[in-house]
């Protein structure tokens, strides 16, 4: 099985490449070669068992999507985005990245005409304030921003080249994905992520909210464990609805804090600075807090079982076991 | 006050101007001028009080949106349309029209950053079965054709280039109009109209379902109130939840008939004949029988008062008074 990932060089399409190299198979297929496609080079990941292809390039560009199709991969992730902030801010490149980019491939696909498994990453941005506390299958798609409705946009042309025969398309809308390695970054939910990270490596970091702010994650681990069951799913259980809201675990950051104690006890929770920030507090309180994603769990998606176990995947996959 | 009309030559285009041609206003407004634009030329509405251009043209060609836009009106009605079937059986024309098409539109009105009201025909179609006894308006959309795929898209992006503030925009979901006038046609919906219009006008007509099916009608007259109202709207009132199903008239087929009796007579319905076809009867089953449209009526959307009213209002407008 020949596997694509566009988006291959980001946070998540490394840690599924990586998945991927290590198990050498998918659902009891062998992986026979990995492609992994962004605009910048991704990184080959360590020990990988199987042929490992690095393609770079602009997915809207043309030509770009048929080249891509061309070696007719069995499974194609795709997970390339321009993120939330930035496709409000450059109107053209949101939609030329994310709606555009989408439609190429899908059409390439269609022209091709050897219907793929794809699997592709939604977001909660699909919804927008206000909604019930806690989001149910069957509730609607009001975008609140450019990128949500881009996302939404995706969503319904998968579905319709799907019920057309063209391919074997799914959409899963990920939780904010929680503890989020790296640097500290200047996205409004950065914070979520911050003020464990940061405090887990012997760093100080700022919560902008009140502890009662309620938000719904995912670990890159659970993320990538999606990826993959969606990958492996029997879509005929599916059915035509094929955007589905991903499990996750429902917490208040006070919740966060406590989990943090438990885990990596006092000293290493009194790294948070309290510094409430009215804008944050804002654009915070107009996103989702909770979810009943019934249909991906009977699918048989999985969530963290706690935010512990979120802090704990954190401490073995980024810090060696390891904290500060 | 200058009013383009986009599928000006169908047949809620043709009643649509010529209700502006005969008011010669609009919410208080002087009509200053109506353009009609189709792939056919429209015909100019009878004893029009306005300057009315006629103009034709194929939407999605390059550089004509732009035409369209040049000499900005201030009022545009978005109804032109590849139709259900058609849209069905060409993927290609019917995303170049009906998706395409409308991106474009925006994308010139956003080009001349002049910011006009925008009025857009969606349907129904954006709902695919399973659905509740009657849809709400928080139920999810999840199209089962290109169709109502392409509307739901149009209908989110109108949202989000309002939102933006490019432009100002209302998408209505029209019920299935009945009685449509013309000829008996294949859409599959047609027997809903064939079954009223034909026996009033002295010719038998063919009734393929149960009468237990239940459906979702207004009248031409009550689909042309729909669009002045929702051009007359505050939108301020509306919010950035842009799409609204319009209000209708559900009633089962047996009652349909019940009303043709009470209006028409025992002799034009019995001009009905049964017919069962499995094939419609299949297509039937799957699509919406009722709404609570409660959004559009706190907003002043009318529907008809009821499916008698909807059968005088055919043989006013359509039979100048007279049954055969």
């Amino acid at each position: 099985m020949h596997v694509l990932i566009i988006g291959g060089a980001g946070m998540v399409g490394r840690k599924l490449a990586q998945r991927l190299a290590r198990d050498g198979e998918l659902a009891g297929k062998t992986v026979s070669s990995l492609t992994l496609y962004d605009v910048v080079p991704a990184t080959p990941p360590a020990a990988a068992k199987i042929p490992v292809k690095i393609v770079t390039g602009d997915l809207p560009t043309a030509g770009e999507a048929e080249r891509l199709i061309a070696d007719r991969p069995d499974l194609i992730f795709h997970l390339a985005a321009i993120v939330s902030g930035e496709a409000e801010l450059d109107f053209d490149k949101g939609y030329r990245i994310n709606l555009d980019g989408t439609r190429l491939l899908l059409e390439a696909i269609r022209a091709a005409g050897h219907k793929p498994r794809l699997v592709f990453t939604s977001s909660i941005a699909v919804f927008g304030a206000p909604f019930p506390e806690a989001i149910d299958d069957e509730f609607f798609n009001t975008p609140l921003t450019s990128y949500g409705t881009q996302k939404t946009i995706c969503e319904l042309l998968i579905s319709d080249y799907t019920r057309k025969g063209l391919l074997d398309g799914l959409s899963i809308r990920l939780p904010t994905i929680c503890v989020r390695p790296g640097k500290p970054n200047k996205a409004a939910s950065g914070f979520f992520s911050n003020i464990m990270r940061e405090p887990l490596a012997g760093e100080p970091a700022v919560l902008p909210v009140a502890e009662s702010v309620r938000h719904w994650h995912a670990s890159p681990r659970a993320a990538v464990g999606f990826l993959i069951h969606a990958a492996s799913l029997d879509t005929g259980k599916v059915g035509p609805r094929r955007a589905l809201t991903m499990p996750g675990v429902s917490v208040t950051v006070g919740e966060q804090i406590a989990a943090l104690k438990a885990v990596a006890g006092d000293k290493v929770a009194a790294r948070i600075r309290r510094q409430p920030d009215p804008f944050i507090e804002g654009v915070v309180a107009g996103w989702p807090r909770n979810f009943a994603p019934q249909r991906a769990l009977s699918l048989g998606f999985k969530a963290d079982a706690s935010f512990e176990d979120i802090i704990r995947i954190h401490i073995e996959d980024e810090l060696a076991g390891r904290i500060a």
